[in-house]
């Protein structure tokens, strides 16, 4: 038998139970983990709240960021094998794989083999904020030495990530927090420039930062009316990814600085990574590397063990943690 | 001695007089052309009234569309001799040369022989509006066949370029304007699908012209409250241009569309193609193509004598016109 987390109805976090199920056996081209680390995304608690854009089939399991050990090969899986250390990728949706759990299946391409030295919990806090910060910054953006780039909500997972991306390819990251308790956080994780909105002036102070000309690179889930601040200071030819929709605001274009400059505004998804072969496997390469060379290194904000998944899923909802939400089986 | 349109302070259009001056004689790289036509441009109201982005030094001239014939032709100039019938196309700023006269010098990139068969008029009207909207919708968009494009202010010389562009291409055009008087105009000039705010639902409307699919590209110089209900009738991976700001009021993106589609919205000015040599070429040949096959024909709002330059910058800025208006010489 298996223990996954699954929930019955939509709710809060207290919806979620462990339930005894058979042990899933895989299929072509698919694994079976055991699993011994998993990483909480914000996602998860749109789904299993009902706000998410695919609804749950009851009883409904979720998850899809994990690490663990290879303990069954389904058929038609190459490059594979049973006890192989691994992270799974989120590159499908919770109703096609559900990872919360002690024994899951995961489809073989989204599974990467974990780098040695790195931990179980640092695996499962990697794929999802890195693999969403290389798809913009490198893979589109072409993010190099000499860039600005500016991270809204850049104590987030994906924001921290972006920041070591960004260091490691020479380009300068700027930190904006909507939250001024985060701002030592964010100086100890390493960012060398941290506004917040609210009490700095945003443009005014990117503008100084990069010694005039602006950031060429904007990777913002936020949105809302900060959002025109951070494009006004933008530079010739920058694009502004649009990653999220925090702010329920609405999201004002600065119309003559976007045509006098010609910003490129993009909405972007990880999935836009996920879905297509030839990216992952350059993701996969380009994430693995910066692990091996220590470079990349996940902030985890705390670890769970697996039977506090309903406190791991409340401190997710706080938003007072700071990196990777992990538990630990 | 050569009669040339200046104005020796900011103002209305009353500003503008005829002056004698000396003849200009070419320097090298420069042409000078014996006027036939001139085709008159918003920027060049701005400028005259002290709302553009460079101030005009009195005396002032301007001016950025003309054709006619040359008549010298100065050093290091190779391709262009005396005689040759010829086109300008906006490829300098107001303070660099201006054509609002009938002895006038042109730097020899912007100059393109006129395809047999054009006249002075229809050449004098064609490059602003195609070269504008050639870098957006052939250059930058890759638009073809399939392919449907939304045009706001479709009664715009340039919207009405774009129109006639897209059907070059197998694209289908959908108009949208802001005054229902010009919705018979638009229907002659060829569009068959003509929406007009205020009055019809634009985003349902296009949906449904578009069979459910959305417009992979939008060209729209309004901005503005409109602008959100644009964009949330595009398909996945559209682009949205912005190419003017008419519009006074907030321009919001519709976040949760441009996310989940991955929209990319672009600033876009025609100097992209004006001061890049090898986009220049390819538009030059496209364009001339066009015209050449019959495909391409200007629409001509009026065509007024030269004395009458006031009364041609009045009808321009009534924006009662549908079209270019041109003035003969």
């Amino acid at each position: 038998m298996a223990r996954h987390v699954r929930f019955h109805k939509t709710g809060g976090p207290e919806v979620l139970q462990i339930d005894e199920v058979p042990t899933p056996e895989p299929k072509a081209g698919e694994v079976r983990i055991s699993v011994r680390a998993l990483g909480l995304n914000r996602a998860e608690s749109m789904y299993r709240s009902g706000r998410y854009v695919i609804e749950p089939t009851f009883p409904a399991t979720m998850g899809y960021e994990a690490s663990g050990v290879i303990d069954a090969v389904g058929p038609e899986v190459s490059g594979l094998a049973v006890g192989d250390s691994v992270a799974v990728i989120p590159a499908f949706m919770f109703d096609q794989y559900g990872l919360y759990g002690d024994l899951v299946i995961a489809p073989a391409r989204a599974v990467v083999k974990n780098p040695a030295g790195v931990s179980y919990e640092a695996a499962a806090a990697t794929w999802m904020p890195f693999t969403t910060a290389w798809g913009a910054l490198i893979d589109l953006a072409n993010l190099g030495k000499g860039d600005f780039v500016v991270l809204s909500a850049a104590s987030s997972s994906v924001g921290l990530a972006a920041m070591q991306i960004a260091a490691s390819v020479g380009a300068t990251p700027i930190a904006i927090t909507r939250n001024g308790e985060k701002t030592d956080a964010l100086r100890q994780a390493g960012f060398a420039h941290i506004l917040q909105t609210g009490l700095d002036d945003i443009t005014a102070e990117i503008m100084r930062i990069t010694g005039g000309a602006g950031a060429r690179v904007v990777f913002d889930p936020v949105g809302g009316p900060d959002f025109e601040n951070i494009v006004k200071a933008t530079s010739k030819d920058a694009i502004v990814f649009i990653y999220g929709a925090l702010s329920r605001d609405a999201t004002p274009v600065p119309v003559l600085h976007v045509l006098g400059k010609h910003t490129t505004i993009r909405g972007y998804e990880f999935i836009e990574v996920t879905a297509d072969d030839e990216k992952l496997a350059r993701a996969k390469t380009f994430i693995s590397e910066g692990l091996s060379a220590g470079k990349f290194s996940p902030q985890i904000a705390r670890v769970f063990p697996f039977d506090e998944i309903v406190e791991a899923t409340r401190f997710l909802e706080s938003n007072a943690q700071f990196g990777k939400i992990v538990v630990r089986l």
